[in-house]
């Protein structure tokens, strides 16, 4: 713990940029927020990918969305074996506790560990089937999904086919927690399907009735 | 899966302004992060909260922060027993993909999750010491380091304590990485340890020599 | 060349200084910057005033902006007449090697080579309109557009005025580089005029629908 | 000229930041240097790669360097023919009207023009050797340096060996400014041959005793 550097001097000066600016003119609500806590309306599970800024694609500002971040948006199922699962506290904290109305499952083009996953589904990435591989296992969630895509023989097909499979594959998972599926059940909470092409800044989201992911 | 409702329409707009402004004013280079591939230059592991955006304090725009996002921005310790390991797999793909040069835990006040974890830790919460909640079981993690607080009898000094020393066992976990330990090692990856105060503005950071948090 | 003396002492004791602290802090991503190649997002054309600094206004850090800087921030007009054209060269890289997302042409408050222009173009400055003054030959490129301000009678106003044509003058001469114009015709490269104020740290910009140049 | 877009958000945030900040501290100086004129006490020529900050290398501040900047930190030879010239125009007011006391050439590793002009000077750029390439004919000032270092079979080698020349081959021109020559000449200015390895952040200057580049 010795060897800690400090701060980049360009972070340092950007803080003190905003605490001067943004801070300064929303200082009233901050302090607010801080006082009566948070109360957000939606929880948002994305990607980790410095690509995906869900705050600036919805103009959400400070207290509107809980965010969740991880490598390719995924959901475990419910398995309430008392390990330390991270996900699944923030998903109950924001049902359970938070109350949030919305749960948005949020998923990307080109992302990385999607990709692996079909590389790891193919026989291609030898790395990340190791036991010790904690991108591999963590994406064991989406791998049972992948003979659904494997006949796409277009590479960028498959991948953008897969990527969406792994937002429904989340919210088939997030149906497994009692405390969701019983807040869905009675109308407290809605859950949405989204997906992103970032290159072209389209935005998709998924429709039951078309059973297919369709332009917001 | 068929209760699935629409996305509410005042996010349907706000995207559809986005994409009008800022994604129209910015496309050329968000074709080019989609074709070119990330490239950030920094991870941040930071809380879920709604109240913390660390793109916004920091000026970041899209591309530069790879962001994780957790209850109490805790890790973990390095636990490669093939179990689906979220927050690990995150710091394995910053650190051994993409190469990223910081490793920044952001760490808050009013921190639900540090205050849930004193609550449990005091004996106050027995819903959190129940074998299946994933929040107390996931704020396991930070459980051991109450002792060191616990005579702190101001209860908002206390939380603030613990709330930096959440930070630290973080970052105390993260060494026990080996990709990560050897990074730092070599000087090819350096750590940071943050903590702000929303309400305040303040944000300070973690000095080894001083072993305390210092305003910016 | 037997005449060169050492670095100053001042500047050689500064570089050690950066060297101990700033590189030893950033020796990752300066290191991964070395071997993986620039990355810029932005292009600048600035003045070399010394006064100038277009990387602390815009906080941005190494890597983020390529920069030209050269006398009063002017572009000349397309010319393959494979002479040695400085401007050019730089504006043809970034465009087309780089293929930077937005070409920033920044002026300033106070500007020598403005200043110089007006008087040549008043004839009050011999030195400057003979054949062999480099600075007048440079200035060459904007004395085209003097008559637009020469009815200005307050020197402070007029000076102004010419600084910011000398913005306009080089967009416009922007545009006439096929590679350029191509590229902002498709979307892939914006263009930006903007104008500091030194004294007072004011920034304005080029508004196309107001015709005007307006507060930032 | 009607596709003009507004300066990117993050842009405009960080301006406001600074202005609030940095600006703010220093308003009192950079007002004197506004009103009473700059008074660098050295030029820095160097290159427009967005990996070299000389102000942060050097901890200038406004006020201490005029700098230009272009491709491979390149002069070109005296010629006083009333063409455009960039850089003898800057270089001309610098030392005639400004009198500054230390001219630097900076040169730095990796330099994308260097490498180009190697592979034009082997044949393998077509490209640059067209009569209509910006960035070919404005090499064609180092070209002719190609057989001293084409001897050289290691790439890196050979292409830091070429951007050394580079440093060397502008100091040469300087001299042949009269204006540079007679200062030089009478020890009222200093030429300086500098080259950086930008990964390793090693400064090293030219020493005419020894005839090699040395670290400072």
């Amino acid at each position: 713990m010795h060897r800690l550097k400090p701060l980049p001097a360009y972070l340092q000066q950007r803080y003190h940029g905003w605490k001067a600016t943004t801070y300064a003119e929303n200082s009233s609500w901050y302090e607010r927020l801080a006082t009566e806590g948070q109360r957000p309306r939606a929880m948002v599970i994305s990607c980790c990918d410095s690509r995906v800024h869900v705050t600036s694609i919805f103009g959400a500002d400070q207290g509107e969305f809980f965010i969740h971040r991880n490598i390719a948006n995924l959901v475990p199922p419910f398995e309430p074996d008392s390990g330390n699962h991270g996900t699944s506290a923030a998903i109950e904290y924001a049902v359970t506790v938070l109350k949030v109305s919305h749960l948005i499952v949020l998923g990307h083009s080109k992302c990385g560990g999607v990709q692996g996953c079909i590389d790891m589904c193919k026989g291609d990435a030898p790395d990340l089937q190791r036991k010790d591989s904690f991108v591999g296992r963590w994406m064991d969630i989406l791998a049972p999904k992948f003979p659904e895509v494997e006949a796409i023989s277009d590479p960028d097909e498959q991948a953008q086919a897969f990527e969406k499979l792994s937002v429904l594959a989340s919210m088939e998972n997030l149906v497994t927690f009692p405390f969701v599926a019983e807040r869905v059940e009675s109308g407290q909470l809605s859950l949405h399907g989204l997906w992103l092409n970032m290159g072209a800044g389209e935005l998709e989201f998924y429709s039951p009735p078309a059973d297919e992911f369709q332009p917001v």
